[in-house]
């Protein structure tokens, strides 16, 4: 029996008065989910606690079964696994700018003009940076979308208690990074990656990428600046944790850093764009495939865009994307067999907020043995009367992997 | 966005044979009550946990987010604070008797004949004492209703941990205070809790008070046995902690106790009693004007009666409180705008008991943006088809943060 966590990411809102008192979700039209939930257990669910407000990142954490609280040490280590980098226990991770620098040290632009194109080629030689007294440390530098990048330490006796370089405002240098314990490790990671940052300097400033920018009237892309410092965590894998074989086929990168955090093989899709305008067709395409045809038995699927157009407030907007995943994507959702479905919002995100919230989110598992409720219709309100009550995400994997026969009895 | 969590104090019960099965809540004609349940989301709340038996103190501190496991080091503090000492985090508080003592030592009356007046007078004196080798010591006396008055410690080295001097049995002499662990600091307070209960009888015998006493038959108040150690914990305010500015709106002093501890502002009232024939125009005036006409935005409510009623075993009363609550101060509070009102109590009072029950209790939140249920009636069975599910009283705060957009995201 296989299982799927199938995220719609950002679903749930709050009623609106421009759909006489509905959510989105109410407002929509969407048989195929409205069928699922008919054919299943429905409830409601807090992917935190009651009342918390997750990020993405927490929330698939906490529904992957990790406590976000123990293992989310900043923002770091899931940026960088995000982009790529095989993170490893005990490595530091920040997410960085790609800066503007003058002469004077001074940060004259935090985004670099918002570069392009390029930063892969300045990653290439800050890869090869050496700082002198820490000849034991590895440092890595990954570029990611614009002007954003990671860095990560990798050695002995680092640790993520340090503050950000970034100095948030421009018209100032970059912040001295101080140690925020009286650790050594602490002190030692501090004064490292001072020196990292002055460095970037020294190594891009007069890059062939930067002297085309300067050329160009734009502002060179010539330091780098860390924040959001970040012990990556020795946790163990799903598959280890669960005796599962795993799967991450999601759109964006912090889920996918959830992913490979998570010891999941990460499914590519082409023409995936984590808004509204992304290629449903693939997504449904590489789920069928995947669970019809792969050696995986357990899957977590993430549909990034009814988020993305709460952020933006786009009442309409959110409200048609949920109709279109549900005729192109549940539509064969619906159809495949043997296997347990846990369909799920990872936090709402209200139009009226423009963010996520921390109202519970609609659930529903279809599959062979549940006990099928009466409620007929996938919505807010609507699963709050089923029959799995109000659960939490740290609950999910276990009832999964009890459906699926994965689990063991505790006790005798 | 402003809120308000508004406690009927002992308002839930149990079925009632001579209600036919039903509780006192239901029985009661609540129009206004039931409006807000259908104009709201609802649910049922355990204050602290299932089958726990909350205190009003307990249950109070854990709906405005503390621990009350962790907080709750024993009555004493929340007492202190209640009558008016501004107690600071390491003050050891005790509750305390002014009782009776004839010449041998021997308590006489653990009351005090019920002493009604003057322990003012005395504790003036009492404020003035001295122990040797204990110059360091602040010794706080303040006086309460009846015979009750509270004791605080204040200065470097002391302990909670300490036994009651209360011998409980009248015909004995004052227990000998003991440590209730090994720390130098146990012992310190034991062998000064003994002077100091010493010290009282020898500073106010001969108080005109109890001379006058005696010269009327009455047992004089001339000593004090406390009881009930606790040291007062270091917590953030609940300001501090969710960026509020909020009042507390009781007619008891445990409540304003509890109030001052989270570092509310006490909004003190006229002619309210705590009890069933409490002042119910002048709280519902005040909860009005505090809404609408003041700097605050967050309101603990505690409005007492219910609660009275049930300890007394008074069904009728208690059902009539209730009625009269709903006309008198509901039909007003149905009207306030822009606030998120968590409606609920404490924890049950039922008739039959007698005191505090362990069942959950009924919840109402209205407020702009709540998912509407199709609950249309506040009572105990009602709610538990609400939208809202079971939740528990250390959720109430987050919840709460979160719908008036005070909440902060957690990840990213």
């Amino acid at each position: 029996m296989k299982g799927m966590i199938l995220v719609m990411d950002g679903l749930a809102g709050r009623p609106l008065k421009e759909l006489n008192g509905q959510t989105t979700l109410q407002a929509a039209k969407t048989p195929n989910m409205d069928k699922m939930a008919e054919r299943g257990i429905t409830g409601i669910m807090d992917s935190i606690a009651p009342g918390i407000i997750p990020g993405s990142d927490t929330a698939h954490l906490s529904l992957l079964g990790y406590n976000p609280y123990e293992v989310y040490t900043g923002r770091g280590p899931f940026e960088a696994a995000g982009v790529g980098v095989d993170v490893i226990p005990g490595d530091i991770a920040f997410r960085c700018n790609f800066s503007t620098s003058d002469e004077d040290g001074i940060i004259t632009d935090r985004r670099a003009g918002r570069v392009r194109e390029g930063t892969d080629k300045l990653v290439e030689v800050l890869n090869t940076m050496k700082i002198e007294g820490y000849e034991d440390i590895e440092i890595i530098f990954k570029e990611s979308t614009g002007h954003r990048a990671v860095l990560v330490l990798r050695g002995p006796g680092l640790s993520g208690k340090v503050s950000d370089a970034d100095p948030k405002v421009e018209g100032n240098k970059p912040k001295t990074v101080k140690a925020l314990d009286d650790s050594p490790e602490a002190a030692k990671t501090a004064d490292l990656l001072n020196k990292v940052v002055a460095k970037t300097y020294e190594m891009i400033k007069d890059h062939p990428v930067n002297l085309e920018r300067i050329a160009n009237n734009e502002p060179p892309a010539n330091i780098v600046i860390p924040r959001g410092a970040g012990e990556v965590p020795d946790v163990p894998s799903i598959n280890d944790k669960y005796e599962v074989n795993s799967a991450c086929i999601a759109e964006t990168g912090l889920i996918m850093g959830i992913g490979r955090f998570a010891g999941m093989d990460i499914i590519e899709m082409e023409g995936v764009t984590g808004g509204v305008d992304t290629n449903l067709e693939n997504i449904r395409d590489t789920i069928v495939d995947q669970v019809n045809n792969s050696e995986h038995d357990f899957f977590l699927v993430n549909i990034d865009g009814a988020d993305e157009a709460g952020h933006d407030g786009s009442m309409q907007e959110k409200l048609e994307f949920i109709e279109k995943v549900d005729e192109v994507v549940f539509s064969e959702i619906l159809k495949l067999e043997d296997i347990y479905i846990f369909l799920t919002a990872d936090h709402a995100t209200p139009i009226s907020v423009l963010n996520h919230s921390g109202d519970p989110v609609p659930i529903i598992i279809k599959g062979p043995e549940v006990r099928v409720d009466d409620v007929c219709e996938y919505s807010e309100v609507a699963v709050a009367k089923g029959g799995m009550g109000r659960i939490r995400g740290s609950d999910v994997m276990n009832i999964l992997m009890d459906l699926m026969g994965y689990a063991h009895k505790f006790g005798a």
